[in-house]
């Protein structure tokens, strides 16, 4: 099951969070090996991205989400995704 | 290059659009097809989609989306997407 | 799987919808009885609603939604529900 | 009488709210097995809930939420709800 | 139990509504005798006014409200009131 | 004359302001004797409030709210009220 | 007593104003005249007026701007103005 | 003196404007000949554009924009605009 | 040239800015005699004013709104002006 | 490629940015230079500029402006242009 999501980060001026950010790619990276994290992109000018997360329930989702590193400096807008009658993949 | 992009159909009261709809459906496969179009999803509870478009140039895109058949009653937020560093295909 | 919804609806001035009403009821009461609607509360002073339906799937949940009755005069925004730390039933 | 809640919480970067955390739970519980905090969900990708309340006068509402722990670090948002009359138990 | 309630009017051009305003007027009073809708104001320079109700329950507060003859062309948000703690006649 | 404001506080997390708070309650309490605070409530779920003030004119008004002990933490919205043309007492 | 006032008007498509537009301009020149609309500049772009106007209560400023020709089609935002401590003329 | 201008045009939906379309255009290409209207760009995706206007006074600019054949139908925002401290040309 | 022009000043907690609104009144005063700052009000209930400012371009608007003492800690939204249609010193 | 950014700065109170600000500006002067930020307006009253870049790819300017010196202090928003209709040198 697909959901859209979209997370803003925002670090409080002078906070390092060197390593937080390194956890992040590699749990990122781990997630898009298992094929979880479908899809990732950057927002052009903004230090936010558009994902697709394909899991099998909504309490997956929220583990996954609530429990990468940079969370707590997230805003994220979760939108659940259905198929598209003119999707190609669908006909 | 990929762009974002989110559509929200509001159709008038009592407008008979369904040439339309099977026009526009017959662009979106046609599109896929071509490897323009390359995701489509339904926004669950609207009649509204994210897409994800890989295009040459911001003037191809913005042919493609305004000659859709039911551009007219559509509103269109495009957002240009980047690599992003923990994207897997980009390691 | 739970999903919160929130419904609101405005119907153009003028228009009739009586049957759309009567049949919008008789499909609610419907759902409910499937277990599928399983909270259903009036927004006081709105012609609204705040939902929430046990689905399997995201698609299953906007086949639900976008065949209501009334769908097409409602705006319709949907929230993915997860367990709560401290749900009493999840203790 | 019922009442929707949305709580968003936003704990300050730094502030250690161990202790209120463990003390926010024990209230929840101790409110939903009085029969008062009806429901309790999690807003999937953020610390957030939606939740029923079940209480007798706006005062007795307001009293509760304003005691919660976590009180200072929430916005809370509160909508009266009626019966809707596709309610199945209230037909 | 108070609530506050702030109803924005608009009539769609053209239709006329004098009935509607004068039995909207003679229902407003009848509330107003009863003590249930116990201030109405005029907002400056708008077809709205901030009111407030006193009535035992959301559901009776949302039957008078619904019941309007001028609520189709209302935009209605109800805000629960407590008790204020600096509140003279609290005291 | 008779202005609707509501005022909404957040405090600065970690600053003791109860004596501000202590003298905030003090100065509401001789306003509402003296007939110029005419109404205060709590909205339900917020350290907000919506009062109605009478006063001669818009300066008097704004030395009152601007000398408010808690007003360097307070959001307040002002809106000018006028006699209802349903309001009982107008009749 | 002074209050800020923002008028936006839109007109229905269609609808011939001619007259409501020339009984509004021979209404401002004689409330101008009168010195109670004291300042009216055109916003740049948009067919929309910041107004100034000088009235005794705020039952003359609603009496006034809901009994001006174009009213039904206006949207208007009242901001009552106090004295600015550096205001030349208050020295 | 520079102006930034955002136009959203919304055409009702069933009205004809070919002809204002095509004054629309002769009236920009005589702006920009004549060196006032100095850039005009398709915002992606909508029926938009972004726009530099050179001119000598606010009133001129006024004049020219709610002139334009398709004015009544679009919504403008204008926005001032200075030199840049970083701008090469004013180095 | 008129501008309208919003400014809402927010001064950090603790932050000590007493020299800064000296200077500002200073320099307020000296604009306003210089005619450039031709009206300045206080909005009731806020740390915010409307101003109205007569400048010949925008580079000296921006100068003026940029060198302001409290400059740093203000939100300013800036409206050009044209002369209004049915202004009385314009007939 | 031509995208129009718009960028509103905000620096943390008591934050020394000058060699920020002056690395800014060295960067601005090369990328004018370059050809790619290609034009450079100030917004009047704020701490923001409209820009309009000329790049090959949405990551090549995503690159540019995630290194700007004043970029973990900016809120950018990135808008696609494609050639307008109506603009004098496409014809």
């Amino acid at each position: 099951m697909l959901f859209h999501v979209r997370m803003d980060v925002a670090i409080p001026p002078g906070l390092d969070v060197t390593d937080r950010v390194a956890a992040e790619k590699a749990r990122a990276l781990e997630l898009q090996r298992a094929g979880v994290w479908v899809h990732l992109w950057r927002i052009v000018g903004r230090y936010s991205n558009f994902s697709v997360f394909d899991v099998a329930t909504n309490d997956e989702l929220h583990d996954i989400l609530s429990t990468l590193p940079l969370y707590p400096f997230m805003k994220i807008e979760v939108t659940p995704l259905a198929t598209h009658p003119s999707d190609l993949a669908a006909q």
